[in-house]
């Protein structure tokens, strides 16, 4: 959490974090800016134990302050000037301004860099500015950054936010399954009032007015998809399929808070009207390995630990895992679960790799999907997958969901 | 153009160009996987005079397929068992990774890295990556990029896809007149018909719902301020401000194709019910500037030269501008325009700075928007900008909008 920042920096020997870019799918920028709105060319630095300092253009100054912090002008270092001193040479302009900067603030030594860019560009002006000047060091994280391990942890207003996201997505989510349930069925496939089949983009079209009216959004899209699609892992459905009965529907929905800020991340699987057997049972598989693991996890575990112990499970089941089948297309593939928060994916990591020390903190916020995907059956490709979003308790050491919804495979329909 | 990487590559030096992160958000990724979805860990490495190869996870091969390029699964490099090899020191691993996919692929000599980044991350990876091995330099580059240059021009496939997003938002921007205009005043504020004031956030609601509606998408937010707000440039208004007669609506909207794609940027100003007449004489004189600029701006100009007429016409309207008073919060203070494509703001620029010798080139697409601002006027601060993206047709040399609405100031409503 947060508050952890000023300890993992003197650890790390950081005199200053430094963070650019706007705001708005800049993971870092948002979460030090206090959620605040700032764009393009906006920067952020924190001395270590003081608090962040926010520089952005001026047409954003009332949008920065919602931040709290102190906000800077850009324009105090007059850019437009440093620029004609370079001779229209932008990259000695940039080193030019980044000095400015950071003479103004006195920092000096070795100052950690974050923020969404072109690899490209930071590279070269990353690079450039460390060999024109020796009062600061830029230097880089490249695998467990400050604030991968910061965010291993939520505050509790974290886990409020992600919660209420849940919330919501529980809402878009029974309103899907009533809208599925209040079609009927014609010819093996859900038909509409004006006897044309319902879609895949149908219902896509309606979960994302849903995510509009409770105020989230889908910035990185929604798995809707069906039967064979269902069992090739991030198919997200092709719009034009059919709603047949008796096929799979992966239903993957991760949304985010408008704007920006905390996601949700869930999976239901369901079969409208009847469920084959060979599904049913595999679904049955799933979701008793979903129980056991969530059961089992506590406090202070390795995460790898739930992984095999979830491969064991799916393994004394019959399916193929990545453990068992290396590179298989057929059965478990992808990995337990993952860190959720600020991003869709992040620590703490499930997967069964050299080094992966990750474990279950209190308060951490993780995803838990086991999944079962059989692309080539004779009978038909079917995928299953279960996911739900949990938070450690730290009062009781176990996890619990954020917000729940059934897991019934089936979903009744008239007629 | 696109046409135009090989021969920019050879100018260069560059003997490939590679491409890392998933298409969402990532422009460059995106343009060159041809606008296919893939995720996070894809790279895209392009051989001069070679078509780009595409590389994902293996849940990721039919997304990636709809690229039409050759799609190689990254699991055939076993990422895992060189992460054993490495002892767990994921960079090493990284690197060796990295080394394996460019030595199947026969690559050597200078290789331009692109796509967005945590920027440390990258740092880190990149300079390791050039000190590990000597058979490939990772280079990046700064100002005026391959891709900034590819840019500047547009394909008539790409026109067209603006074109269809700009129509697309003009039944948003209708819908929202008519919404506006649909509402009774009370007590010189829009009501509702259960008699709440209309509030920003309402009307920001139905924006949404429209946008949703056309299969088009506000991932960076949308701009409806009123009143003081509307005059502090990029304040995206609050959502509790009510709708209030005769207060100045900047209405800013920059939407996307759905999932990612093009973007369009349209401005418009309105007053509803009536307008001040110092209001009105701003609003004429920030008209005519945009008709003036608009109809003599011509193939081949300097982008800089519109940016300097835009000055002295609202100069000689009394207008502050930035070239008259640097760093002012009154009157005219950012600039004309900017290109428009996968990115909201891209080459060319219009800004009056050393070394800009951005041109108007055919089939280059570009917003117009200029505006004044007076935050602080004692009669209340308003805001005005108009905004059309235009592109230049080859056969007549001429900009011409891509798609169209009045620019009438007042949106008159009932009673």
């Amino acid at each position: 959490m947060k508050a952890d920042l000023d300890g993992l920096m003197a650890e790390r020997g950081f005199d200053a974090l430094f963070v650019t870019g706007a705001s708005l799918n800049n993971p870092v920028m948002y979460y030090l800016a206090n959620g605040a709105t700032v764009g393009e060319g906006s920067m952020l630095l924190k001395k270590r134990g003081e608090e962040p300092v926010l520089f952005v253009n001026l047409m954003e100054r009332d949008e920065a302050a919602k931040s709290g912090l102190t906000v800077v002008d850009t324009g105090k270092y007059d850019f437009l000037n440093i620029l004609r001193e370079a001779e229209g040479n932008r990259l000695l302009a940039a080193i030019k301004f980044r000095e400015a900067v950071f003479e103004d603030m006195g920092v000096t030594g070795k100052v950690s860099i974050y923020g969404m860019s072109e690899q490209g560009r930071a590279l070269v002006l990353n690079n450039a500015f460390n060999q024109h000047q020796d009062r600061v060091q830029i230097v880089g994280e490249y695998a467990d950054t400050i604030f991968d391990a910061a965010w291993t942890t939520k505050d509790p207003e974290e886990v409020e936010r992600i919660r209420r996201v849940g919330q919501r997505t529980m809402s878009v989510v029974g309103n899907t399954a009533d809208f599925l349930r209040s079609h009927r069925a014609s010819a093996g496939a859900l038909v509409k009032a004006d006897g044309h089949v319902l879609t895949v983009g149908d219902v896509k079209r309606e979960i994302r007015r849903w995510l509009n009216e409770e105020g989230i959004e889908d910035p990185e899209g929604v798995i809707f998809s069906i039967g064979r699609d269902a069992a090739v892992g991030h198919s997200s459905g092709e719009e034009g399929d059919p709603i047949m009965l008796g096929q799979t529907i992966v239903y993957d929905i991760f949304p985010r808070e408008a704007g920006g800020g905390y996601f949700f991340d869930f999976t239901r699987t369901w079969c409208v009207g009847h469920a084959p057997a060979h599904v049913e049972k595999a679904y049955r598989d799933v979701l008793d390995t979903f129980n056991t693991v969530v059961g089992e996890m506590k406090m202070g575990d390795l995460c790898r630990v739930q992984e095999e112990r979830t491969c064991d499970l799916l393994e004394e089941r019959a399916h193929p895992t990545h453990r068992s089948a290396p590179n298989t297309q057929q059965g478990y593939y992808h990995s337990l679960g993952h860190g959720i928060g600020l991003n869709v994916h992040e620590r703490p990591y499930f997967g069964i790799f050299e080094g992966n020390t990750d474990t279950l903190a209190p308060n951490s916020v993780v995803t838990i999907e086991p999944g079962v995907y059989y692309p080539d059956e004779p009978q038909g490709g079917f995928g299953i997958r279960l996911e739900d979003c949990v938070w450690m308790n730290p009062e009781t050491g176990k996890f619990e969901a954020l917000a729940d919804y059934s897991k019934e495979l089936v979903l009744p329909i008239q007629g």
